[in-house]
């Protein structure tokens, strides 16, 4: 990897800090360490690293570190933007015929949001045009997953999440368990599409990069249920001007739905509509855990 | 790289991610993180990092950023047990025939130390065996250099610098000129073979890798003489047991010097010596600007 760019007197560098790994408590810490070793020593080698472009990524890192708190994780915004958390959910998916596809789990997930009832609203004041969300709960193999817990979490009309705001208010967040043949429907509103937050150094990567911060409209789910893995993913609005272009790479088009607008009438839960209101269908099916 | 490695959706991950720099501000930018982002795809892919694998590493650049301040850089630290800092170092080295190596510039350097004369003491108070200190600037065509800026800096017996005792002496630091022939001589103690911070997360990926923290004894030096690239490296005590297992990686054989000890009897600038004293003597050649 690195032997066609750097010089003898740097392999053999590089060959020393791999054998300082040699006693690692584990062959699992080895193997990740060497290799991640290899790769750094071979991307330096590779672009001739300058000591003024060493000292900037320093400096860099040590900002990344001091903006980081209980409310913001600018380096999983790092992580995000080089694609690298969006690698490592594409590494670990089950890849099991028909599941449901995963994206990244975002930094806006809270532990303890509200249950709700089957059918009920999520948006508990959250500012936006309603939007109905229903589909069925599944495994691979089409039986429904009655019981199974589904958390659901987005931004309002403004792209920002509850915990984005000053105060304790939640809203736009809560769980739910599928009915007896998988069934899921509740009431939110329609996400809307928002900028990571760039006013930090992820934000002057971007700048640099010449990309933009924007992340297309999408809800988030989480959903669990016995025998099977844990499913974290979006969906997304169909039509979104930034579907391509993603900020933090989490698009895939199967998670992308069509939220149809309606204007009035009767919302498919039988409840009469006054005004504008949206609803989206997509199904939820998960991979065994054994693999099947 | 990575082909051989990853599935086709992460190599289709990987590509789209590197495309997303290609509106860079500038070429370089654009060419270190694309460099940088296929590296470090590649090293996720080659390891199938685990989502909690993935975890441990925010968690840990976390507390790396959360203990670095303005007395302590732990990101430093964590380049240097990796060996990147030694890497940047070699990439960086002039290559001039003849010219004393570098090695790592480290943390603990001061811009203000104490100017002293030629032949003068450096120690002021440092802790440790008196050590006499000599040898010849010049350039690689073996013309001398007169008036070229020597800064040294060691650490005390006990292997402490000054900066990390509390309050603000300043001890074995300090900075001279060399006289008509290129000659430079101070009086120091001789340094000892000391441990790296070790009790912050980089302490901790040292155990887990089942290395040691300690740095052979050494004395810094800083060498600057106009049209001549600045030389930062170190001479190490032959004999020292940390040679071969330096934690930073910063030896090189032609660093290594004899520590000559003695016992009373008159030291080489004629001062009469009582009790124990060493000496080193180690010339410092500096490469032309222009590379010849």
């Amino acid at each position: 990897m690195t032997a066609d760019e750097s010089a003898p007197s740097e392999q053999a560098l590089t060959d020393r800090v791999v054998a300082s790994f040699d006693k690692a408590a584990s062959d699992r810490y080895r193997q990740v360490m060497t290799s991640l070793v290899r790769h750094l020593h071979g991307f330096a080698c590779e672009v001739r690293l300058t000591q003024a472009e060493w000292d900037t990524a320093i400096e860099f890192l040590t900002r990344v570190g001091h903006l980081t708190d209980d409310r913001r994780q600018e380096f999983i915004l790092l992580s995000d933007v080089l694609g690298l958390s969006m690698l490592t959910v594409t590494i670990n998916e089950p890849g099991a015929r028909g599941a449901t596809e995963s994206t990244v789990f975002g930094p806006f997930f809270v532990e303890d949001a509200p249950w709700i009832e089957l059918g009920g609203d999520l948006a508990r004041g959250h500012k936006g045009v309603p939007c109905y969300v229903s589909g069925q709960v599944r495994s691979t193999d089409g039986s429904p997953l009655p019981g199974a817990r589904i958390d659901a979490w987005e931004s309002d009309e403004d792209g920002f999440y509850d915990v984005q705001y000053e105060g304790n208010q939640t809203s736009g967040r809560g769980w739910l368990t599928a009915g007896p043949n998988g069934e899921y429907a509740f009431w939110s509103v329609r996400p809307s599409a928002y900028p990571i937050p760039h006013d930090g150094p992820v934000g002057e990567l971007l700048s640099a990069a010449g990309r933009g911060p924007m992340r297309p409209a999408h809800l988030h789910f989480k959903v669990t249920s016995p025998g099977h893995r844990p499913l974290i993913t979006h969906v997304f609005a169909a039509g979104d001007p930034y579907l391509a272009d993603d900020a933090v790479f989490g698009v895939k088009d199967s998670l992308v739905a069509e939220f149809v607008e309606h204007e009035g009438g009767t919302a498919p839960d039988g409840s009469p509509r006054d005004g504008r209101w949206t609803e989206v269908t997509f199904d939820l099916v998960l991979a065994r855990e054994d693999g099947q």
